[in-house]
Formats: C-alpha cells, sequence, structure tokens
C-alpha cells in the first residue's frame, strides 16, 4: 500500500498567502485498475496562475499544480513503469492517474520527450508551460520584427527571462523590467538583454525613454497594473501587446485592484492591439514548441536558472516566496 | 475675387472648448494655378476627433475639419467644376486645393461616388468617414458572428448608431449605452437595438448582466473611461474589443484622465482582445466600404439621422454641442 502526501487548500487566500492556509494530509492509495498507473512526485511547481486559479476550486480539495513525476507501477501501456511524466496531478506525493478517463482533460499528463542532457525539472519551466508560455505568448501575439524594441515585465521569472531571450534570437533591442538589481544584473550580463530597469528604485517612464525613445513596439505583459499603464503609454504606433499575466494584482481583492489612467486614448491614437492568452490555446502544436526551445538551449542561446526548494513539506512557502518575487528564474521544489 | 471665411484656431482648449477659441476670419483668394480648383462648401463636419487632434496643430491654424463642397471653379480635369467633392480642407468657406501637389495626403479630398436619391451630406457620415469607422472597425476588428452579443457605447453617435445597426444586419444580439432616454429609445424603437442602457440614470453593470447573462462577445468602444471597464470586465471569453475613440477623456487633461481599474486580470482570463485602430488604415478599400453602406440605406437596412447647424458661423457652438452629447446621428453645419 502506497501512502500520499498531499496539500489540501483549506482556506480561502486573504492576500498573500500563508502557511496555514494549507493542510498536509497523507492518503492510502488503493489497488491500480486497468489502464492506471502510479507515479511518484520528483519535481513540484509553483507558477503565478495559482493564486488566481485558486479562487476558482472549492475549499478542501488537493491544491491544483504541475509535477514531474516517474511511473513506479502501471497497468497502461502507454504510460510504462520508470516512464517520466508530467502530470497536473496537483500538490502530492503520489497519484494514481487513467490518462484516458474521462476526468483527464487536456494537458492532464504526458510522457516527457527526452531532454538529451538536459534535466528533467526542465519540464516544469522552460521544457513545459512556461516555455511554451513564452515561446507562443510571444511569437504569436507579439509577432516581433527584427529590430524592434521589446519591453518585458516580470523580466526574471520563469517565463520573462524566456521571452527576453528569444527576443534577442529573434533580433529585437530588449529592455527587461524586474524587482531587484541582483535581477537586472543577471538579465544584462547572463540572459543578453540589453537593459533592466529595476522599477522599485528607478522611473520606468524617465529610464525608458531613454533606452527606447522612439518608442516600444511589443510589451509581453507579466504583471498587469502602473507598470504595464506606463509602458503602454510608451509605445509605437501599431504595437503589439501580449498579455500573460497580471501578477501586480493577485494578492488583492477586486474592490482594491489598482487603479490606473484610462488605457483607450493610446489605443486609439496609436492603433495598439493588445491580446491576453492562456497557454493552453496553443496545446496542438504544444511539443513543436519543446523542441525548439529544447534546440535553442542545446545550441547554448537560451540560458535557464531555476530557483529550487527542497521538501515536499515546504511548497505553501515555496509558493509564497515566489509571489513575492524571490526566485530568479523557476520555482521550484524538490521532493 | 472670392472672399473665404475661415475659423483660425485661437487658443488651446483648456477642457470644453469654447467659442472664444476660435477666432472668423476672412481671407481674399487668389486667382486659380495649373491643377487646382475651388470649392465651396455645403456641409462642413464636427467630429469627437477634432478634440484631441487639435492638440497637435499649432495656434493660428485654420481648425481641422471636413466638408461637402461644390467645386466653382477647376483648372484640373479629374476635379471639374459643378462636381461635389468630400474635402479635408478645415473649417472654411471657400479653398483652393490642389489634389497632385505635394501636400495633398491621404483621403485629403475625393469626388463624392453617386449617392443616388441620397443626400450630399452624408458624405460626412453614413457614407463617408464615420460610415467606414463603422464598418470597417467594427467588422475586421470584432469580426462578429450571428448569435453573439454586440455592445456599442456612444450608440447614439455617427459611428455607434450605424455599428449597432450593422451587428443587426449580422445577426447579433445589440446592447447600445447612450445619455438620454430620448436617445435609447430612439435606438431600440427605430434603429433595432434589442435594448439600450442610459448610462446616466441606470447601472451598466447590472442592467448588463440581464441583458446579457452569458457574457458580451464584441464591444465597440467610442467612449473609455469607466463605462467601458465596466463592460469589458462582463465579456465572455475570446471577446473582442474595438476601440474606435475616447471621448470620456478628450476634454480632460492627461492628468486628470479618469482612473479605473486594471483590465489585465480579464484580458489573461478571459483571452480578450482590443485593437484601437484609426480609419485611415482601411483607405485601400475606402470606397467598397461606402458602396455597401449605401446599399443597405437604400435597402432600408439602415436608418440614419443628422444633427444639423445652420451657419458657418455656429461651427464652434456645434462642436460644443457635439462634444456634450446633444445630437442624434451625425451632427453636421449647413453654410
Amino acid at each position: 500500500m502506497v501512502k500520499a502526501k498531499k496539500f489540501i487548500f483549506a482556506a480561502r487566500f486573504d492576500g498573500l498567502p500563508k502557511v496555514t492556509d494549507f493542510r498536509l494530509e497523507e492518503e492510502t492509495l488503493p489497488e491500480l485498475k486497468d489502464g492506471e498507473f502510479l507515479a511518484e512526485a520528483i519535481y513540484l511547481s509553483v507558477d503565478p496562475y495559482m493564486r488566481p486559479y485558486s479562487e476558482r476550486i472549492p475549499i478542501g480539495c488537493t491544491m491544483i499544480g504541475g509535477q514531474i513525476a516517474k511511473i513506479i507501477e502501471s497497468k497502461n501501456a502507454d504510460y510504462p513503469k520508470n516512464a517520466i511524466v508530467y502530470g497536473s496531478f496537483g500538490w502530492r506525493t503520489h497519484t494514481i492517474y487513467n490518462p484516458t478517463s474521462p476526468e483527464a482533460q487536456l494537458v492532464k499528463a504526458y510522457v516527457l520527450p527526452s531532454f538529451g542532457k538536459l534535466p528533467e525539472s526542465l519540464g516544469l519551466g522552460h521544457l513545459g508551460m512556461p516555455g511554451n508560455t513564452a515561446y507562443f505568448g510571444f511569437l504569436e501575439i507579439c509577432e516581433p520584427k527584427e529590430g524592434e524594441v521589446v519591453v518585458v515585465s516580470g523580466a526574471a521569472g520563469a517565463v520573462g527571462s524566456l521571452v527576453g531571450q528569444i527576443a534577442k534570437i529573434k533580433g529585437c533591442k530588449v529592455v527587461g523590467i524586474a524587482g531587484s538589481d541582483d535581477k537586472c544584473a543577471w538579465l544584462t550580463r547572463e540572459l543578453g538583454f540589453d537593459h533592466a530597469i529595476n522599477y522599485k528604485t528607478e522611473s520606468i517612464a524617465e529610464v525608458l525613454a531613454k533606452y527606447a525613445p522612439d518608442g516600444v513596439d511589443c510589451y509581453f505583459d507579466n504583471v498587469g497594473g502602473g507598470i504595464s499603464s506606463i509602458v503602454i503609454n510608451q509605445m509605437r504606433e501599431f504595437g503589439r501587446i501580449s498579455v500573460c499575466g497580471s501578477i501586480s494584482s493577485y494578492n488583492t481583492p477586486v474592490a482594491d485592484w489598482p487603479k490606473v489612467p484610462i488605457l483607450q486614448p493610446a489605443f486609439v491614437f496609436k492603433q495598439l492591439t493588445m491580446k491576453g492568452f492562456v497557454v493552453t490555446r496553443f496545446w496542438d502544436k504544444w511539443f513543436d514548441g519543446i523542441a525548439q526551445l529544447k534546440k535553442w538551449t542545446e545550441e547554448g542561446k537560451l540560458q535557464y536558472r531555476e530557483t529550487i526548494t527542497n521538501g515536499f513539506e515546504n511548497m505553501p512557502q515555496a509558493l509564497i516566496d515566489m509571489l513575492q518575487g524571490q526566485n530568479f528564474g523557476k520555482a521550484i521544489v524538490k521532493v
């Protein structure tokens, strides 16, 4: 009999989540039925989306999230023992799963494609959901052209750090916005961003006007709020905005969301386009994205960095740290 | 010698324009040169765009604007005497113009296509710039599908009143937002809108939730500001927003623009698209749009209404009245 540890979503978040909003429980798993496999988590993901999406799940559920797991027992030939899978199994160490069951939805579980010499943990970041979020969300929505100016907010996060590097591969001038001098230094010295702005200490409007005197062509927005209004008002005619996230508002009740000057005048007079997206819309070409990202990484064109928290029991704290911007690159938990 | 009357843009607007911001002058016109024509204004247009665009012209210029004029003398075979033209000649009664001169820009002047039995004044509205603004700005940016819910703000204006009717032709359910009960009654009783909301007396959020319980698919935005934030937050997944204008902010200095809760969360979670446009981007198919609008009007599928002010000397007041929403449909001035 296998015992699974799992975190229950125990209390609705009030602002920033607290460790006590989660409850660690144990569950004895039943025997496998035909079509099922049993997976043991190796790495679990903490991502910004967990904050807003948790508002849609009932109290008492297992907390939502993805993981890289090893199949340790299987009654499904497509998911053999020892295969490494990505699965949206939630915050749990062991999972019994039937990928053909009616409950199994889009992007629920897949056997990882070969990562070659790259670590399997990248299946949660660089070569997984955040990777494709950056790849498709930037290229298909911003449609960057060589020589254009690209601004990325949340630039030191899992998605933002990739977007800036992809923009460099495409020949753009890249300005990242992040929340510490260390992050800014990482962006410009190691990842090849042309410029980085520390939004906590610098005036974005002034510095951006210097870095992009003719305006911004593409803005990849992870944060929303006042930062985005400043960038949008400094865009060039026919600029494109990809809205990936709005982390500035995730810990704030709707009634207290940041209020910003209206954006419509900029949209009309500069003929801007803004498009929000959820990465699952690109599911039909998911593995094409991962293959390209893997190739660029192997060629040394894409750097990555992971902020790893050890111990399944530290998942709540890892989420809280990430929501406060303490991570460089992808935040993950090693069981 | 022909004497032209013209209005000079005499003082930069501070909030709502005042009659004293304009100065009426007379100018004696020279003899025509080869390639030129002399046009006499019949109808002049007052449009919302004049407020923001006036900020881009120097004090002392002739005020900007379009007119329907008759050519009363010509040394250009393509623009013969007695032809009726649309021209962006500014606020003036008589104009000498060379359409092939380097100064003549896009959409500067064209001989009106035949309007059949319809009045030539429609060349300023229904069958002119506002017509194509509605036609292309709605159909190409919102891409409405039969059965979808369309919301139009500024619905009783020249553009908004057309957008709602075009949406009905396309089989949509249409909700208009306007500023008086009389306007709302016009929209639903005469123009065929399904519903109308008086934003001055009704709660848009509550009423819209009743008219569109499953959310809004398309929003054609003429106003910006708080009204638009409410509508955008009640949109359905994959909704499309066409930003045509932002009249709620035109008379307000940038520093005092209405502040609204950020829109990014709605954009991400509902995967919305918002696109601002200026109608000149559709110039290559300008006359296709006018031909279709004319056909629908002749078939009785499109109604129009004009708010006509008499007398060239009343142009400033006509602009001020229109900016305060006193017009039904297109606001024009008859010389």
